[in-house]
């Protein structure tokens, strides 16, 4: 059988039910119908047959043996780092966790939105700064997003001084953004102070990527003195032990939580975190989990500050990050809880203690070490052969030309002490090495005090806490999540499970390529299937999100039009629907934005183009555009659009966002585009994590080939040349690559013929709901064939006019009936927008029609004037357990009715652990640590009306 | 930190509180009080120093790797499967599943008994027969236990006929427990014929050992006419392309499910089937899953037929059979699930088709190929060298000295079929071969009809229906379970997570030893731990449950007194209060059981021991005690009580259900025992699985050795040398091989101190709830001291007697605290035995006391006169999520009071999916399949009273 039967939720029957319903004789008829035939590919497309889920996982099994696993003493923002089993298995491999969509309806997400508080809590707390965000990327992304912080608080700056401290990589990837804005970078020692006004900011590393550790305060007091921001690059671990940024004046502090038990990954997928002062708070970027509190008054968590978010007042996006890391910082979040504070002091200790003791070995024997204070790097001076023979003894350690760098991390032992200390020719390990910590800087802060951090103790309460906080939450394994514009279909489980093994998973992703043969054959593998897939000339795997990789895009245009000298072009032009996330992007790569409109049935106003084209012609570098368009249909103008602008000169940049309606069918690559970014989590089965890890590959034409994402782990470019170049984007060359298992996984198990057939599925099942549903919604937009792509939006305004019932009643609503709210607001306010996905069974595509149904019935009775739209069961949704069981009951409406409006519920029915929550109280009462237990011990108590201005869109 | 710390629930303060709160200044104190001087092992354990998790995990990834997995082509029993990763992730490695008990509370137990009912439905549609039951512990000893129940049936036969085409083990296996019985065994080859009178019964392969398929017809009539009856010991998948041996005529079947996606795992753990014709179905063994009906009438699913097993009339036992191979049973039957009928036939063809074509393609070059017809095996003749090239070509085939055999699995690919032929020497596979099914035998009965096997067809639908029917369960990942004589403690993951590894998992029972040395130090590694912790000379591993290693070791002290001459001793004296297991394996030794007394206090009636040693004196064979006793306390009488046995001349066993009351402190060895089993399952961490893997390895005294088991996997002993020797007791020779990572890793991890740790945390934590609980459920017995062991008894006898209330009523409404009973009615009637564990921390045991002291509020109510016993919300308890919220509410406490009863409970509350179950309902109407799909489609009624007749005890 193969696999992509598995992998499709309807059989051939219901298929065949869908068809008659739709009117159409086979899926072939379908998809013809609704496909453009301009835009269908010529010919087969050239991927290998597909693999059952074994031949997959014997192929990958091979790929993972063919990496040689050294242990890693390498550092450089990449640390060894054991991850509880515990919580290995009960989040990392729990696909109650990893199917999670991001929290935007945080009434069934309260799990995972504890979690990621908790995160926020652990980094407050460490940095000293008042308010974290929820993860970011990577280390050298969060340095480019600081950067971009900076210049946005600091106006009449210009200059922004790196420390030469810091992690190459992190300096590549800051530097190059900075210069996207046109700011002036300079990479200095900032130990040695500054000279000069003009500041915007400084980024200091805290200890340095050498290990050493130097007092940032002088040059944090000089910074602020000449009007700058000072943001602290800071070792998380190591902040147990030495004192906390916000204790020694920064603004900001960011960093990597990967050594808080996330695997090394080839580099990726960790969270970065961001923390910065109260003052800043409205200008961090990502997302940012609040306490509010529901409908009765109990506290409940929120993502805070929306209007923060690109997607709002796009023209004020701060940044473009979307989906970021929260898997990921789920796990760093959950070690912390494990070890609380006296375990993290005790791990940091070790570690200090091991690289003490290895330096003061080297020293007995003679040996020169480079720094003498420290924490957990240690550098010798010399020490050639070093690196070479400790390779042959199975371990990785840094190679810095005339000295070698050895890291230390939770997983050394006496046994590495003593094999390290052999490769460079010591016999002996000290027993005692005098602590490196300079005195000055020991940390006197206390830190984790909130009681999560000092209650889960064992074994068996951490499960159980993880449970806990899991089943709180409604992912994929429960219920389909129909979000338009986000692709939430399967998994699949053969792809999910390799990631963890450590043939993938412990790789340091700066091993040299000899010992990676397997990791770099499997990602090239891959970007060659992408190649075919999309239709361009190469791939690059770097982007580590959907924005990215949009980012990266862009940057390759701009740096396309520099080489041909084409500095003018500095417009991009973006369709009114287009996801915000564009926009975002696009100011990120200091691009202008400029709309074009929207035409009454949801394509491109040409006359608006040809408008805006003529208006900015030498000035265009770039359209955007996403296809089928967020509007839920193929338009067959496509082409033609493409056209107007390359005529003029400008690039086109595809959103590789639906993506799913084109698979196997159509290439973005044929019909016109010059860039495109791939979501590979979602569209090509990478779970979602609850709102991250993405993986936002870009795929472009051969003249944008120079201009692709370069490798970032290179020494800084600080000699001003200025020639078009490829700009990093990450802090590794493959981004995140230990989670590429799982698009290599789908594409080897489906084969061209099955990546065809899930596009054809996933349109053949929009379609059934939109025909389903239509009689109670209105479907929006429509090709001219009646037929929509692999979404539809459903028009709820005419009936918010009629009955007071919003698309955000809806939402909440249908968490009664089991489900995850459709996207809501986006692209047209007052509508939800469905996409199925290939992956949903009849079954649950008729449980959710039935749901929908029966929520239109429940509005019926408020238009018809029997019941007031206050007092109604669906604008008091959702209900908790207790709230339909507690003696006291203020509806008219009845319980069964409130939590029981369909019979089948009665067999499976998913309570949700809060009421409707108050937006609006969350940001004016904006907290954002974990609230005292104590606020959980209230009287419950019914309010009538909450804000729920709701704020949500899709997330990339 | 050392990993004992996150075993145990308790931190250093909480052990405080909790000595404040009895008294005592230290642990040690404690415990000096608690365990008697006299049985303290002198000096310290002799065991290697803990182990981290890492360091664990890092030495068992070395043992696997010391593995040469061969790629399995061998069968005999054990075939290459394939386990769909939805269901390794969703059941084999998740929590919720594989720490559950077995599901002796109904209520809190639906999904996993939904899964068994799926799984008997499965082994009655294949085998054609009325019912089976739901899992038994491997081919081997399911042969043996039909053996048993045939000879049970025909009381008037003595003659046993084995067909010399079963599996060598399974021939050993079952000849041995025949002669246990004293039945004559025969062993030849039955589709010869047979001849003469005296018949019990015949065990018949389908097909052969060689794989050939011989029709059974002739021999069944042959044995009916006789007054026989006939178990067809049928190839699970076979059966989907040949006739079963219900429609063939047979009385019972039996087989193993391990190729229904049960990884080799060395030998076990998997489950095997029987099913028998409904005339049968009283004597059928093992558990049964039953539907019978809730408290408003809902279909729901319990364990049928309890009477039957041993604990209820032991002198009715038929079985010993507690613990079965739950979590293995539910694997298979969801990949039966997964398959469905056509998927489990085009798995068959395929499989036969790749035996067709290298059949095909030896003959095409000249070879022969022993039988003409088959279904996966193919015998080659001759074919000297083949298995060893074979071997270093990455293969493992069966050498039958003059012949090799080659068995097909499900993950044979057009490469393997390629290296085989080449390994015998032929460099091509025809395209084609034509059918080996015997034309006569080619299946024509339907199977696998219902809709649980044909709807859920994608992986998305698996993974929910897993995550389903886990929810409604009670697992230790969400609670406490505090069942007396259980240990349900903590799995640790980092045990757990390695047995899914391919270096274990993967490799054939019957793999040459040159291939297994990983495997094997492993197991001998820890087999000499268990000897020093058990103060034995030597521990056999084979025992593949409690109730086995039961069994084995009275079969070693009975082959001991035969070595003797003393062949009169067939006595075996039991106390009243021992587990029913004992008395049910002292029969299955064919040893007479006589009862002794239980004093007042609980302890043994020592007047009443000397009077039956008195008595029988001459022909005691053993006396099998459990100590601590089931009664929960130390008493200071075992050396005593040992001495005086053998004075006699008899042995003692010790039963090892208790020994998480002295593992690191006192061993049976010492003080008195000639021979114990150890539940390796839940006292030494094997997770429970919801009743099965088992592991219960057995230590014995010097002069015990020579008859511990002996290897299953010789030729049969066909001789009728009857001298005393070892007996088998499983299919292979260390039983369940592949689970034995876990109490490797705990062991490994904790170290002497630690399991010393361990123990006084179970006696620490069972002393603070007896106390806590006194006063509401007065302690049943306590030493001198007034302290329990590491459990207690509640004694509700008097407050049944005042209002009504059970224990069983108790046990009901634990359910709606969210709490899994404590044992129910053992060792005494009309009490619970709680047993916390050292793994429950103090806020666990804190909310477990709150929930017992609310209900014995509620309990006082009645007896005060307020409220009727029958309208009470106990005696109707527990309440489904929709029976508090559906309008119709006909009861006078509230809704809140009924789900509500303790405010915690508003932050995380379970609800069962159904209410009380009618136990006597279901033996009444007695259905063991899965119940169409109307069933559940009723208007719920609320019955008023219903039969609970509960007959719960623990298992092991």
């Amino acid at each position: 059988m193969e696999y992509i039967a598995r992998h499709i939720g309807p059989t051939q029957d219901e298929d065949q039910q869908m068809l008659d319903a739709l009117g159409y004789e086979s899926l072939d008829a379908l998809v013809d119908a609704a496909i453009p035939a301009g835009i269908v590919k010529d010919g087969p497309f050239e991927l290998p047959a597909p693999l059952t889920e074994y031949e997959a996982q014997e192929r990958l099994r091979e790929l993972a043996a063919k990496n040689t696993v050294l242990k890693a003493f390498y550092g450089q923002g990449f640390n060894s780092t054991l991850t509880p089993p515990v919580i290995r298995r009960g989040v990392v491999e729990d696909a109650g966790w990893y199917t999670a969509y991001t929290p935007y309806q945080p009434e069934i997400s309260q799990g995972r939105l504890e979690a990621l508080l908790n995160f926020q809590t652990l980094v407050q707390d460490l940095t000293g700064l008042d308010i974290a965000n929820a993860s970011l990327l990577d280390e050298a992304s969060a340095a480019a997003e600081a950067v971009a912080l900076m210049s946005r608080v600091v106006k009449k700056g210009r200059r922004v001084l790196l420390d030469a401290r810091l992690h190459p990589q992190v300096i590549n990837v800051a530097a190059e953004r900075a210069r996207a804005f046109d700011l002036e970078v300079e990479v200095l020692d900032l130990t040695e102070g500054i000279v000069g006004e003009d500041i915007v900011g400084a980024v200091i590393a805290y200890p340095g990527t050498e290990g050493d550790i130097a007092d940032p305060r002088g040059v944090i007091e000089a910074i602020h003195e000449r009007g700058g921001l000072v943001c602290v690059d800071a070792d998380i671990l190591a902040l147990t032990l030495i004192e906390s940024p916000g204790e020694l004046g920064a603004d900001i502090a960011i960093g990597t939580t990967q050594r808080l038990g996330v695997p090394l990954f080839y580099g990726g997928p960790h969270a970065a975190y961001m923390a910065v002062q109260d003052k800043l708070r409205r200008q961090l970027p990502g997302r940012l989990v609040g306490v509010s509190k529901d409908a009765e008054g109990y506290p409940a968590y929120r993502l805070a500050l929306q209007t923060r978010e690109q997607h709002i007042r796009r023209e004020k996006a701060t940044s473009n990050i979307c989906t970021a890391q929260a898997l990921l910082a789920v796990t760093a979040s959950m070690y912390a809880v494990y070890h609380g504070p006296a375990g993290l002091k005790a791990i940091a200790e070790t570690i200090h203690s091991y690289a003490t003791r290895f330096a003061a070995s080297l020293e007995a024997a003679g040996k020169t070490v480079r720094h003498a204070e420290f924490f957990d790097t240690v550098v010798v001076e010399g020490a050639e052969g070093a690196v070479e023979k400790l390779a042959q003894a199975g371990y990785l350690v840094r190679d810095l030309g005339d000295a070698v760098s050895v890291n230390f991390g939770e997983d050394c032992d006496e046994e590495d002490l003593a094999a390290l200390l052999e490769g460079f020719g010591v016999a002996e390990a000290v027993a005692e090495g005098a602590n490196r910590i300079p005195a000055g800087l020991a940390r006197k802060t206390e830190y984790l005090t909130h009681e999560v951090f000092n209650t889960v103790n064992s074994e068996t309460q951490m499960m159980r806490y993880i449970r806990k906080l899991g089943d709180k939450d409604l992912a994929l394994d429960r219920t389909m999540i129909p979000l338009g514009s986000c692709t939430m279909k399967l998994n699949p489980t053969a792809g999910v499970e390799t990631i963890t093994w450590p043939g993938f998973a412990n790789v340091h992703p700066f091993t040299p390529d000899e010992y990676t043969a397997g990791w770099r054959e499997l990602i090239e593998e891959l970007a060659s299937w992408l190649v075919e897939i999309t239709g361009y000339d190469a791939v690059s795997m770097q982007p580590n999100s959907g924005a990215t990789g949009e980012l990266a895009g862009l940057l390759a245009i701009r740096q396309y039009h520099l080489s041909r000298g084409d500095e003018a072009r500095d417009i991009c032009i973006i369709p009114a629907s287009a996801h915000g996330t564009n926009a975002a992007s696009a100011m990120m790569a200091n691009l202008r934005v400029v709309v074009v409109k929207t035409a009454d049935d949801g394509s491109i106003d040409l006359a608006d183009l040809d408008e805006k084209i003529a208006k900015h012609a030498d000035k265009i570098a770039a359209i955007m555009i996403t296809y089928p368009s967020t509007h839920g249909v193929y338009e067959d103008t496509v082409r033609e659009v493409c056209e107007k602008i390359h005529a003029v000169g400008g690039q086109v940049y595809i959103d590789g966002a639906n993506m799913n309606a084109l698979t196997g069918i159509a290439r973005p690559g044929d019909f016109g585009g010059d860039v495109s970014h791939l979501n590979l989590h979602k569209t090509f089965t990478i779970p979602h994590g609850g709102g991250g890890p993405g993986v936002g590959p870009i795929g472009v034409g051969k003249h944008l080939i120079p201009f692709l994402p370069s490798n970032p782990n290179t020494e800084p470019n600080t000699s001003g040349d200025t020639a078009a170049h490829g700009v990093p984007v990450a802090g590794t060359y493959y981004g995140s690559a230990g989670v590429m298992q799982i698009p290599w996984a789908y594409i080897a198990m489906s084969g061209a013929e099955g990546l065809r057939s899930a596009t054809a599925h996933a349109v053949l099942t929009a379609n059934y709901v939109a025909h389903e549903l239509n009689d109670a919604f209105p479907v929006l937009y429509t090709g001219d064939n009646g037929l929509v792509g692999h979404e539809c939006i459903l028009d709820l305004r005419d009936i918010t006019a009629q009955s007071g019932v919003t698309a955000a009643d809806v939402a909440k609503r249908l968490v009664d009936y089991g489900f995850h709210a459709p996207t809501l607001a986006f692209p047209v306010a007052g509508t939800l927008m469905v996409e199925p996905t290939e992956s949903e069974d009849l079954g649950e595509l008729n449980r959710f029609i039935e749901a929908m149904r029966s929520i239109r019935a429940e509005i019926q009775e408020i238009m018809d004037g029997q019941v007031e739209y206050e007092k109604s069961v669906i604008h008091n949704a959702p209900y908790t357990a207790h709230s339909v069981v507690r003696d006291e009951w203020p509806y008219e409406f009845t319980r069964e009715q409130a939590a029981y409006p369909v019979a089948s519920l009665v067999h499976g029915k998913y309570f949700p652990p809060v009421r409707r929550i108050d937006e609006a109280y969350g940001d004016r009462n904006l907290i954002c640590a974990c609230p005292p237990p104590e606020a959980f011990d209230i009287e419950p108590e019914v309010v009538e009306e909450i804000d729920i201005t709701v704020t949500e869109e899709n997330s990339k």
